[in-house]
């Protein structure tokens, strides 16, 4: 990020800062945005001129694609500030990737890797201010995605908005986290979409994780669809289970999602001489290891929440709260990503991007 | 529709009519809109005045819940006019059931049965000179359902956007259609949300479409997304396979649309003295059914087409044309349920609505 800025990007600033206006003691997440905005449209064949202009609400026609055919993507990404006022990002390469990835396989154009990087330096170091220091602080980045033409017509847009838009955020989960295991709904298909950050993948979530509530879940393990035997991931958090002393998640696929703080873990966990299974798990495994005591942890992980501690689990009626323990790999592993991402620590992967 | 309007409904009229200016003999599907659009907001808990008020852009903010998670459905109708200026709908009640069942597997409340036909007959009586009288002419009539509250976390929305636009339409296809039938990509999971008209079933579709395009096929029919081996639906049309003087299509499920118009084909060609099956039906099958000379006809039913013949398809890089065949099952079915669509003849199912 700190190479020259080549794209010419047109800057409208705002004529007035929100900042004064936030608690940033008690952010809800997602819920409140930064002064600025970035936008570039796509539209007869290529990418416009990029701008950043003051966060402002979007005017599309009713019949615009997004809101029919839900031709949509998004990235989630994190900028945090270091003591000394140093902005850094987290493997942003992969989210660029990961996006245009996304997009191919909904039939949306790739955005250029200049643009979006030159976009979003220009962005954070204008909005600047509102990433606050702190280990846990940090400023939310959403690029994301949307069909804009015009006309009810199931077929691909001709037109697009790429944008990224900024939201303050402390951390993602309040209180304990316990999770059902899919017994009937499903998140993803075979030959599907699964695997990509698509709107289409979350809102269907939504009604089984409604009915999981219901229950005391607060979220869903999502299972294969055919069998409904292997585990796959949360919907928002891939996951883990500490069977013993090995730490196991299943191989990414085109129905589950390949995420960086996944592949990140996996990397910290091999790096503090942790035991890691890349292997298909069936529900029957981490039923058994639960009944003779060796399933010690279950985590997600996530950008947002970055690895999130789960209490407890139900299947089919049942349920289990996890054992207290010393040691946690999800702790221990959270820390060090963080050390990394907050520049408290040696950065051997080469993960942390300094904004400059 | 003929019972009295129990809804208190705002309307602000359109200052001036857009109507002179659109070529009725040249209409490109799903392009053009009608003078006015019915909008009803849900908030706080409740959904608001419906309003009827001059087509026009939206505006939301940039992290409305419909652009990240695709919290959105939509239902496909038609309003046709009869040599007297009459003016029907064909089963608009399984219109309104659907967009109610879609709704609900996406976590979005259910919309009032009364704000939903005095809203659509409001609005008919209203852009009633969009509807043009002529056989295959009509209005294309589109309620759908956003998921408009700000913010970016992945629950679902407090806030919604129940909507109909209107968009005059002549017939959905031109030219002959061939179709690729899946081996790879998938439409939906079991367990998913492939049945409801989620804006999520569609934009998945575009990619592998794009890649029948280039084989030189229109569109795709979609395969069970765990073997591939049993046909299923064509994502904008319900399929039916003739089979020596048999008519077959797949059972619905999960994963496959409750069409209107497929439920109208089988009760119509039954009433036409043809053998309908309601089965699973493999690939294999339709292959050897073809390689036999028994496979006659495979033709799409969707509100858009009707009824859309398929004159030839694909599998696994082969390709087959359809014999051209006299007292095709597709035209006298199709002339029929069109007959009763535009008040042509008697309508003993009770499936024609007139609007008044």
């Amino acid at each position: 990020m700190s190479k020259e800025t080549i794209t010419k990007i047109e800057i409208e600033k705002a004529a007035t800062s929100k900042i004064n206006d936030v608690d940033f003691n008690n952010l809800s997440f997602g819920s409140i945005f930064s002064d600025h905005m970035f936008v570039c449209d796509y539209k007869n064949g290529s990418w416009q001129t990029p701008k950043i202009i003051p966060y402002q609400k979007l005017m599309l026609d009713p019949s615009a694609r997004v809101f029919h055919y839900g031709q949509a993507v998004f990235e989630g990404m994190k900028a945090y500030k270091d003591d000394e006022d140093g902005i850094w990002l987290f493997r942003p390469d992969e989210n660029f990737l990961r996006i245009n990835k996304s997009s191919k396989r909904l039939a949306i154009p790739e955005f250029p890797e200049e643009y979006f990087f030159d976009g979003l330096n220009t962005l954070l170091k204008l909005d600047n201010k509102w990433i606050k220091k702190g280990f846990g602080n940090s400023l939310y980045i959403r690029p994301f995605v949307i069909a804009t033409e015009a006309g009810v017509s199931a077929s691909p847009s001709s037109e697009y908005k790429f944008m990224i838009i900024c939201s303050p955020a402390q951390s993602y989960y309040g209180g304990e986290v316990r999770v059902k295991i899919a017994d009937h709904y499903s998140r993803a298909a075979s030959g599907g979409f699964g695997f990509a950050k698509a709107a289409g993948n979350y809102a269907g979530q939504f009604y089984p994780t409604n009915i999981a509530k219901e229950e005391g879940f607060q979220q869903v393990i999502w299972t294969d669809a055919n069998t409904h035997e292997y585990l796959e991931e949360a919907g928002t958090m891939n996951v883990f289970f500490r069977i013993g002393d090995k730490l196991v998640t299943c191989p990414i696929s085109d129905r589950i999602l390949d995420g960086v703080t996944r592949k990140s873990v996996i990397t910290m966990a091999k790096d503090l001489n942790i035991e890691v299974e890349v292997r298909p798990i069936k529900v029957a495994e981490v039923l058994e290891a639960n009944k003779n005591g060796t399933l010690k942890e279950i985590f997600g992980s996530g950008t947002a929440a970055v690895i999130n501690p789960i209490a407890g689990f139900g299947y089919k009626g049942d349920k289990w709260e996890l054992p207290k323990i010393e040691n946690s790999y999800a702790k221990k592993i959270k820390e060090a990503i963080m050390d990394i991402q907050y520049n408290k620590a040696e950065d051997k992967f080469g993960w942390r991007i300094k904004v400059d």
